[in-house]
């Protein structure tokens, strides 16, 4: 019925080539930027410390004035603590060292017996002093463009006294539910033949996980003028996910008003559940065609509309968060497929869900993850380890 | 001059051991529920799908009626295509079956000719039709108390008519800035001797990827009575965590006042950096001494209150995000302590940023992540391969 099922690589290599990250940032306050992505280089305009700053507990010297000291023989120096100015002054760490000391002398190598210290060895000039811009220097680049700014970033931006940077802008990405059996949540429960809307929620949410701005718009009914009509009210968006109405029925229009209104690049994936997703451009922005069977359509996210919305949103291509189990039970591939098993985790075994059927979302709720069979294999045995991708 | 340092494993175990999750939970709308907690089991109060559903495109017929069909020996139904009752009737994929019917024939079996469709199969009774109840039965459970939603759990939650959950309410965490030399941000550049507050910036904003709540205090300086009352005045917090003054000079009197006003269960351990970390309890809620240093710092936050945040809000200990890495250099651990080594990765390599100091907080935002040397082992060699805690 298809004319042509595309491998689940290739697909997603060719598809994810064809379009390119949002343009334009925004300028946000530091306190929020946790997790945005740099959009210019950050240079310091300042030295950090911006003075000099002892790194021990102690008093600050002359070094010269140490020559000599030792365990058995003290070098005695005058402290400025009753006020006047001496030759050593106590500091803590991080204190201010004088113009006139160049060390200090650690609280444990001294002892004070009033106005007097003890000095009980001898520090070369620097010791124990950290300099001005030891830390950060003064235009030294501290965030690159692109990167992925993390709370312990922030608090470098704050400690050289910037408090707004230029982030990208989040991508926007408009969902469009269809389907004639398609009722919104809420209004009233759905009779026999209706169905409350669901995959565009979903879709949402995970939108905003991966990094995106979601517009969820209302439930299009299975008219490609409706569908057209739609798709144009988003134009302003970054990228469209439509739900439903993929495959190739009677009341399948998805794909072709796709190509009616740019260019479809994939219709029918080796990918199980998720054969129907189709994959295009309008107007060299994305659009994933996913099936509105949610755990097809759940599955397509993963595996297409995820790395699409980290790529609008610069945000490199993060790997599934896997972990490793051993199969509790056999289960089949299908060839020409990369199959998504849903799999129960239970102490470190993956236990597949007895469930066929991807209109059954309720077997993804109750899943903690898939494991995926290649394409070229049959099935995993019982006992075998497998790596379990963790539905976030 | 510690008294004693204690094993980082061993403090993790008493202090995490000593408290106990947030009581109390909060009705939310299911949008705003990805990532929190079910307090409580969810059960469907309807039957998925409430109707018997069409499993495939084609006509809805009584089973009976197809007996015998095969593809040179059609049988002929009546179709009601023209409004008149008839025996099939053209069903969409989700369509309603109609009560009279029990089977589906799949349409690429049929051949329609005016108000005459020829059925070229046998089918048995139920054959493509699902059943009321088939994906969720009513009184079935949904979301079992403890589980972390996901946006596919909300879809199923939609599906099944729910619009609210109960969830865990978030630990609400206060955060405590000390250090005489510290100003807050942003009022008049820092003099000599003084630094911007960041410490308690960065830990808000961890604890808020964490799962909790952050309340951040204005800074207090090393006096052990105003250290004293700003305890006293988060009394309503879930946890405390107080930066600086934990160490065992002049001016560290943190983890006396902690003694003073509940248990010092912990003060040194085997962490480097981030052995003046102070482990305690105030009124059965954990409070976490980190040191002012700010590598230090974070490297107690997450070692300590990464854990104890997620406890609190009856997250999973979920383990760091690692990738596997092949060091370009030897780095040297520490007898008796964990050692953090901050990496850089690229090309697969960890690259040891060549810093000193648990003050250099550039050290942390220039690296990727930490290479974690066990307190048993002298050192990693060059060309081993490792597992590198990626900084989040």
């Amino acid at each position: 019925m298809f004319r042509k099922i595309t491998n689940a690589d290739q697909a997603k290599e060719f598809f994810l080539k064809a379009f390119r990250p949002v343009e334009g940032s925004e300028l946000i306050t530091i306190e929020n930027c946790d997790g945005r992505i740099a959009a210019e280089d950050v240079f310091s305009q300042v030295d950090v410390p911006h003075y000099r700053r002892a790194a021990m507990d102690g008093f600050a010297v002359r070094a010269a004035d140490t020559m000599g000291a030792g365990s058995n023989s003290p070098v005695l120096l005058r402290s400025d603590k009753d006020g006047e100015k001496g030759i050593c002054t106590r500091v803590h760490t991080g204190s201010h060292v004088p113009d006139w000391a160049d060390a200090v002398v650690m609280i444990e190598d001294t002892v004070v017996h009033g106005g007097t210290v003890e000095v009980f060895t001898q520090v070369h000039p620097f010791k124990n002093v950290g300099e001005i811009g030891e830390d950060i220097r003064k235009g030294e680049l501290i965030i690159q463009n692109g990167h992925v700014i993390r709370p312990c970033d922030i608090a470098v931006l704050a400690s050289v006294r910037i408090d707004k940077i230029n982030v990208f802008r989040k991508p926007v990405v408009a969902i469009i539910p269809t389907g004639e059996e398609v009722v919104p949540r809420g209004s009233r429960n759905p009779e026999a033949g209706e169905v409350y809307e669901t995959n565009g929620l979903m879709t949402s949410l995970y939108v905003k996980k991966w990094g995106g701005i979601p517009r969820l718009l209302d439930v299009v009914t299975d008219d490609p003028e409706k569908i057209k009509e739609a798709i144009q009210r988003v134009s302003g968006a970054d990228m469209i996910i439509i739900s439903g109405g993929t495959s190739v029925g009677k009341r399948d229009h998805v794909p072709a008003v796709v190509e009616s209104l740019g260019t479809l690049l994939v219709h029918g994936v080796g990918i199980s559940p998720g054969k129907p997703t189709a994959l295009g451009l309008i107007n060299v922005k994305p659009v994933v065609c996913m099936p509105g069977y949610p755990v097809a359509g759940m599955v397509a996210l993963y595996y297409f509309a995820r790395p699409a919305v980290r790529k609008l949103a610069h945000l490199p291509d993060e790997p599934y968060r896997v972990v490793r189990a051993v199969l509790s039970e056999k289960i089949p591939g299908r060839t020409g497929y990369k199959t998504f098993a849903r799999v129960k985790l239970k102490n470190g075994k993956a236990i597949p869900l007895a469930t066929s059927g991807a209109g059954i979302l309720s077997s993804v709720s109750k899943a903690d993850g898939f494991v995926i069979i290649p394409e070229n294999v049959e099935g995993i045995g019982k006992g075998e380890e497998v790596d379990m991708v963790l539905i976030e």
